[in-house]
């Protein structure tokens, strides 16, 4: 399954005969859909009734299969399509909910007047007791300005609030942590820094999301260094500490030593400076990088980076290389050294397609579909919550890393993201580093 | 049952014979104590093992409760003594959950990426999608800056997090409306109302909660002003609310006719204004008010009511009388007029002990322990929400007031907070109305 950008249910009726099923999926994969999920709704004597779920770069695409499947004849019928993920998301995907029953006159006298001014007095005389006797120790704020959603860019907080629930969901079900979105309706970063600041008192932790660059940098260190809660934005440190991960065992499969190699960044945007900070901190003794833009390798060589003005010199020289700039192909296959590691990440078409680098003599080759960010973030924060930390530091970071890479399967370039075991396994880590 | 500050389960032993629950009780009421439900833990055959809840006015007044107890003997015997309030809080009393199960793979393609994309661009393309595909037309922000929590007064946001928590819960259960607490580090109205707007975005509505006067009034009216979403200041208009309802029932029970009689308001706090506005809107010709604040009373003639000088004329004139002071016996016995009906409000002591005017020959009287706002403000907001209401308007409030009074019980004031049905009719009376 590639990272396809339209996803339907489509219910499709074949006759109850062997073969059906296998021409509609046939049809399918001819006009360029992937297939999902399976499921048989309903088995006739006379006919068979599935939903099935495509995949699709397109609208153009998706028609093109839906023209396949109303082609093949023989009685195989195509019902209807449906939108499953709209469907999904129908109602938002969040709500916040009360933890206890309020049944009777006594519950409502506990939980709120006049018993909750006991409470209320409780944590006046010692603030402290905050982190007990309310939500604020479980409690993150999701925060965007909506200028870098996802791969969509600058579409505003509102049409990005759709991830910032998600995050929220995947909070909830991981690390039972509370996220709530924030939408900024501002993008001046002064403005950002004061509105965060000024509402941070109900949160244990700020997670910043898909703010762009440059701004990101000033508006998150500016809130690391005048808030005493943790605070870390996704897109860079999230995905650097997943992506550190992905190199470690990366190395680990192609038998390279890393700390001793050299280790080249393609691409220094917010997540490729933050990708080059990590592998530094880890122990990394060469990183190299490369950017069209002159500003972007200067902040690399501001933290201790060496930089280079041709890809190929990278290339040459980089025993791992490590790509995220956006730009499907740019990697060429002449340049491919024998026996390099190659982590092309970005999605959905990477620099270079993994096959076509392990044919040209790379040792080790991935793309970005496997490294989510999803597998850093719940844990990073449910571990700082846990050690009730002031900050997210590098060396929580880099153990939140180090854990991902020790979960990861034999031959795997990251785990799972919905095991469980791995986002308990970075709480861990980091709550111990903390 | 009053409203007392101090609620504790007592673990009691006593022995399997008939007559000694009933020693417990009066030990408990001689030293004062008010017992709330007894749940029976364990019934033998030589002794019985109860949990008793008893509500104290003040630690003194436990302890003296505890020492009868104690000094029962005949095998009676206290083993503990816990803190079901504390306790009942611990962790918190919310949590931002998922709504979907993220189980497998396709889940989370769904929920998150690359499905969720698909959600944020039918978004941009039309702002109004965010009311379908995500939780904002059910979400209010519950913002403070804990100036004025309940009756404690100023203990700050942190320590008033319990309370908005509560109101959060209280969303949950009854209408269904996710209610997110959001703490000011500031109390700068400018500042508040920058910050409240600067999140707006993620939020249908904005309940604000325990703002202090006079600060409260300029920052509901300028966020009413320039958010084109709900915005209403619980403690003056949800308090209004319930209280014309209160005023409305109490009226049919004396038999005097509301919108003719007299109506005369002690007290010009932000409640006491605000209840005055509600009787206005309702159609009541004659308000009059006292308060020892000359700008309190300037208030009231601004919005169009008169005020009198002193107590005496407005308990002589006024056939209806309302008092939200916050001062205990302020009302004299020989002040009441026959046939006059008296709410006296304040909590936990009311202006004048209903029994007390009532005997002073008032028609009919009642204090404020079952005037509760929880009457009013789920039903505001979901009615409001319901209706993608841009503001609650005057008409709104009242048709909730007077959907509040339909449904309470003959001879009662209030209908029972936990009546689902209540939240229900005010919802809809106020979707109707917006």
């Amino acid at each position: 399954m590639t990272d396809r950008n339209i996803i339907r249910a489509l219910v499709v009726e074949t006759p109850s005969l062997p073969g059906n099923l296998g021409k509609v999926a046939t049809a399918i994969g001819l006009s360029g859909g992937d297939i999902g999920d399976i499921e048989t709704v309903k088995v006739g004597v006379a006919s068979t009734l599935r939903n099935i779920t495509v995949h699709c770069d397109d609208e153009e695409q998706l028609e093109q299969v839906l023209e396949g499947i109303r082609r093949l004849g023989d009685g195989i019928r195509l019902h209807a399509v449906s939108d499953d993920v709209l469907r999904a998301h129908e109602g938002g995907k969040i709500r916040m909910k009360s933890r206890l029953d309020i049944r009777s006159l006594a519950d409502l006298r506990r939980v709120y007047t006049p018993g909750v001014a006991d409470v209320c007095r409780e944590i006046h005389k010692d603030p402290e007791k905050s982190r007990h006797y309310t939500s604020i120790a479980d409690t993150v704020a999701i925060v965007t300005d909506g200028t870098a959603i996802l791969g969509l860019g600058d579409v505003g907080p509102v049409a990005g609030l759709p991830v910032m629930e998600g995050k929220a969901a995947l909070f909830d079900r991981f690390v039972g942590i509370s996220g709530v979105p924030i939408l900024l309706s501002t993008r001046d970063p002064e403005e950002m820094v004061r509105t965060v600041k000024n509402i941070a008192p109900g949160f244990g932790g700020i997670l910043l999301e898909d703010i762009s660059s440059p701004r990101c940098f000033e508006v998150e260190e500016r809130l690391k260094q005048e808030l005493d809660i943790p605070v870390m934005h996704d897109d860079q440190h999230g995905t650097a500490v997943v992506t550190l991960a992905a190199v470690i065992t990366a190395g680990r499969n192609a038998g390279v030593d890393l700390k001793n190699a050299v280790v080249g960044q393609i691409g220094l945007g917010a997540a490729g400076i933050a990708i080059c900070r990590m592998l530094m901190d880890y122990g990394v003794k060469q990183v190299i990088g490369a950017d069209k833009s002159a500003t972007a390798k200067e902040r690399l060589r501001s933290i201790g980076g060496e930089t280079v003005d041709e890809l190929e010199e990278l290339m040459e020289r980089a025993d791992i290389v490590v790509a995220t700039t956006g730009v499907s192909g740019l990697i060429r296959e002449e340049w491919v050294r024998k026996g390099q590691v190659i982590l092309a990440l970005s999605n959905p078409k990477p620099e270079i397609e993994p096959d076509v680098a392990q044919r040209a003599g790379a040792a080790y080759a991935a793309d970005g579909r496997s490294v989510n960010n999803l597998l850093g973030f719940p844990g990073i924060f449910r571990g700082a919550l846990n050690a009730n930390a002031k900050k997210i530091t590098r060396q929580m970071l880099v153990a939140a890393a180090t854990a991902i890479a020790e979960c990861t399967k034999e031959g795997d370039l990251v785990p799972h993201p919905l095991d469980p075991k791995v986002h308990q396994a970075v709480a861990r880590a980091v709550e111990k580093h903390a």
